[in-house]
């Protein structure tokens, strides 16, 4: 079956304090090259028969409305797979 | 400068209690045609410089060792951005 996979990241303008203690990880653990990390969430919907534009139209109403909080977050991509 | 993203799923063989949070929130608002939700979590990583083989592939020794917990989750995809 069909997945639909929906990224939700935290929004630039805002701090990411998971972000930042893999960032101090990082650093404790000697890693270097890397100047910033944040996190967000990967949703996979696993789509019940086919996928049409109106599925995709109803997943990107749940991705703004059910699966981010549009006040510190951004739906940065739904993209189906398989 | 470069992101490299790496999208880390909770094993298929166990539960999921966020995803099925989801899906029960869909069951109540009238959502249908999903047979299941996964919830997983999306690194960004900015990288220094450029993304050459050695970054990737120390990129993909954190992804294992670091980012996630091969007890219950599983590294689904290591990706350069940009």
């Amino acid at each position: 079956m069909p997945t639909i996979v929906v990224d939700v990241m935290p929004k630039s303008e805002l701090l990411d304090p998971q972000g930042k203690a893999v960032s101090g990880a990082f650093a404790r653990l000697g890693v270097e090259g890397f100047s910033d990390v944040r996190i967000g969430k990967r949703f996979e919907l696993t789509v019940d028969g086919e996928v049409t534009d109106a599925v995709l139209a109803e997943v990107k109403k749940l991705a703004d409305d059910v699966l981010s909080n549009a006040v510190i977050e951004d739906v940065v991509g739904i993209e189906v797979v398989q």
